[in-house]
């Protein structure tokens, strides 16, 4: 939720690492296209007279841009991290066992919230790094031909924002990524505290986090469950470090 | 119908008169993205090194591109052609009186249908011209921000394509360009027959291209249609000369 704006949808876009500027120029001309505004490049290459001409009018747009220096501070005050792959290729299926959503589908997930959404785009070469892919809540992918899957940045970015131009934010505030921060940090610790083997915590946190990433609770619904994992967490102390977790093992 | 290809939809990109070699290599890139390979280039600029660049993997495509020298050419053989623009104008409204169809609503229309289609693009500083747009059967445009709304030239192919990558083709066979060219002569030689106003005749061909462009006739509708214009044109000739066409003045 960003509380400035009640009832609104903000959309960032963020491009981690671009290696040409004539692609960020290209991202700014669309997005502003599509009326999107707010850009945010993590490690950006050096933009020049190129980037300017590709950006066309919309080199107020890449004036605005901003620069910072990790995934971190990109997707800082998101509260929907929407992740983008040109190839939901069988070893990132694996790491994630995610569903990735088309454009469409992300359009209808986020239509009627509220809250600040950012849409992020990978390098020209490798696209996100899995570790990038983790951090996000849910990952798009636009379907192409298995015979060059690999979409040019720009188009990709652009084929995305036209499918959320327009779109209405609505009544429904998403729990904001920092209250989100909080829920999973519960987790953690409820792990800790029933004993849930270690070798398997990673696992089950990605899990979760895909789960209520896909799930964009609102916040009314995040303190319902945070008021469940409250109330657990004061049981267990009750039980003391006793509780049997042998079960847990055999799921 | 593209008699070769029954029950099949073949589509055709066809760029006019495009400026800078990096678009048309980009379009390249867009079209073998989302599967489509046959491109038309009407006068285009010459092709160097940034075209390749830009086509990446899609080279062998920037190499198949066919480039001819007028529309006319470019658009041979297509039973349906779709024009695009930026921005549906009050002066393009006035002249066409015609509908703009979004990418999604153009992907509705031509799914399950059956023949060539022909997506025109124009250049990048005006778009299609008037007397392009005229000969368009369809003219889709992609909503944009009023802010800013001319897009990148790849960048509206690509939207475009993204539409109709994996429309499947139907049992409808789309009257073939050149029939529906003889069901116009016929329109012409009927307007002809009965003394139509002469300042009105230009006008009143473009609503018919217009409403049969969209109606998307089959090859059988389109032979009752013949049938309906060849008997009138017959009651015609035996009516004679001295028909009473005075009630057309106040239509």
């Amino acid at each position: 939720m960003s509380g400035e704006r009640p009832g609104n949808l903000a959309i960032r876009v963020v491009l981690v690492e671009p290696m040409y500027e004539g692609n960020v120029g290209s991202v700014c001309r669309a997005m502003k296209n599509f009326g999107f505004h707010e850009l945010v490049l993590v490690n950006p290459c050096r933009m020049g007279d190129f980037a300017k001409a590709m950006a066309s009018h919309a080199q107020d747009l890449l004036a605005s841009a901003r620069a910072v220096n990790t995934f971190e501070e990109a997707i800082e005050g998101a509260d929907i991290v929407v992740g983008t792959t040109g190839k939901p290729g069988p070893s990132l299926k694996r790491l994630r066992r995610a569903p990735y959503f088309t454009p469409r589908q992300v359009r209808s997930m986020l239509e009627d919230k509220s809250g600040t959404i950012a849409l992020v785009f990978g390098r020209e070469d490798r696209g996100l790094l899995n570790e990038d892919i983790q951090r996000c809540d849910i990952v798009a992918y636009i379907p192409t031909s298995q015979e060059y899957p690999v979409m040019n940045l720009s188009h990709a970015v652009a084929v995305l924002l036209y499918e959320l131009s327009g779109i209405k934010g609505g009544g429904f505030e998403l729990a904001s990524g920092d209250l989100m921060d909080l829920l999973y940090e519960q987790f953690e610790q409820l792990l800790e505290n029933i004993n849930y083997p270690v070798h398997k915590r990673n696992g089950a946190m990605s899990a979760l986090r895909r789960v209520f990433g896909r799930a964009m609770m609102s916040e009314r619904e995040y303190y319902t469950l945070m008021g469940i994992l409250h109330d657990t967490g004061l049981a267990l102390t009750r039980t003391g470090e006793d509780i049997d977790t042998s079960w847990v093992e055999n799921n």
